[in-house]
């Protein structure tokens, strides 16, 4: 299935640890990967790397992790075509500006029959729902908000928008501008916290394990959002189906959870995202 | 001083070898360029690296070796600061998306006291007068027309825009939208075509030659577009001081050449590059 992985720091913070797991995770070792894209933000800028072809041995992935990139915002997919070619155009993630800052977003899920209609600020250049979703989302944003509003009002429109493109289907997505990030849960994705005193984790995929004590300092903090957990001796919180929640310096600033909140199980969440073909 | 390099072909092509010489003429191993970048398109897509610290050994100019990336439209550059700090989001080139696809933009130059009025469509992430340039143009055309207009009117508009532009200051850049590429010459620009009978060439300044007629086909166009020839036995032709040339599938399909050319020596144009302090 589709993974997404996504960093959300109070510091600049070197993602090669957690992206080890996702990779293992998410298959990019083996061949069954339809294409892999991860976005770092340095400040304003962004350094994004994508990679259409599988690739048992990705030179793009291992220029991640020879380059240990320090990043405050961190946005990683690895996908599994369900709509679109997989091809560069179609590769998560996207990236667009707004409001004179980039935005980067990556979607794991299916949207069915979703055709807004034509942006006036903003088009997919490629053709999978995920782009349209990403453009759709950016273009009711900009039309609503000529400039970037306050916080509160940027995450209950995208609240709102986002409650409109599930009806369509599957829509877990993360979506940052280098200083937030959205992260909306339509069945399965889980985030971990990471703050002194910090210990010990261990990968659950590889016998790989950091002491983070080691490579942080007492104030650092460290949003971590993940398709599944990666580490086994941590405890991973579960976003419940419809959730949005918004990270800034690594914490939780607003978050919109569904009156009678569901969880599924990890069995559930995996036989929905098979059945969806994601 | 800032250096560009060009690519557009009529099949996808590996920029190797020019990127060598580029590379070292424009001191990207040694310790005095302020970032580098490159952008490929790949069909619809585009895979853009970009290096903001100066670097002896960039792991990014490392990719772009060893990956041998295809591509039909290529644009490089290596800059020197004049405007802006040097920071990721002001590493050319830049990228926009304009009537769905990408767009990609690259100058050497600087110029002064250029302000244009904030764009409803684009605007710049960094601080540079390029990405405001850049942006400017997107913004003009995209006013004037709301789709993509016939080859002839974006070729008048675009010459228009940049005849505005270049009161400012010095204007040399290249722009792609992956199928067509936009040359404007301010002060020192080369070009070759190198089609069937293809030869050796030789980099002008390494000693490192390819004998194109091994790694071709009879049926391919190839022109390389770069601030000072790369090569010393090919003939490189000049582009006048304010011209501007359109290229598509490796020839050119528009030019538009003043009254009374102007062409400026190497020792010109590199002292009034000095002089602007690019």
């Amino acid at each position: 299935m589709c993974q997404l992985l996504g960093m959300n720091c109070n510091t600049p913070t070197d993602i090669v640890f957690s992206f080890e797991g996702f990779s293992k995770r998410g298959g990019l070792t083996d061949h069954h990967t339809d294409g892999f894209g991860i976005g770092f933000f340095e400040s304003r800028g962004v350094r994004l790397f994508l990679d259409d072809k599988p690739s048992a041995q990705s030179p793009v992935a291992d220029l991640v992790r020879r380059y240990r990139i320090k990043s405050e915002n961190v946005i990683a997919h690895i996908r599994k075509a369900t709509q679109g070619r997989t091809t560069l155009e179609n590769t998560h993630p996207f990236l667009r500006e707004m409001w004179g800052r980039y935005w980067l977003f990556a979607h794991n899920g299916n949207l069915k029959d979703f055709r807004p209609p034509q942006g006036r600020f903003y088009r997919p250049v490629g053709n999978t729902d995920s782009e349209r979703a990403f453009c759709h989302i950016l273009e009711q944003l900009r039309q609503r908000f000529p400039e970037q509003p306050d916080t509160a009002a940027l995450f209950a429109a995208v609240a709102e928008l986002s409650g409109q493109i599930r009806s369509y289907g599957l829509f877990n997505f993360i979506l940052s501008n280098g200083e937030m990030m959205f992260v909306h849960c339509s069945t399965l994705l889980y985030y971990i916290i990471r703050q002194a005193p910090f210990g010990t984790a261990h990968l659950v995929d590889d016998d790989i394990a950091i002491d983070f004590a080691r490579v942080t300092t007492p104030h650092d903090r460290v949003a971590v959002i993940a398709t599944l957990p990666l580490t086994h001796n941590e405890h991973w919180h579960q976003f419940a189906c419809n959730e949005l929640v918004l990270f800034k310096n690594g914490e939780i600033v607003h978050r919109r959870l569904p009156e009678s909140p569901v969880y599924l199980t990890q069995e559930e969440g995996l036989a929905i995202a098979r059945a969806a073909g994601v």
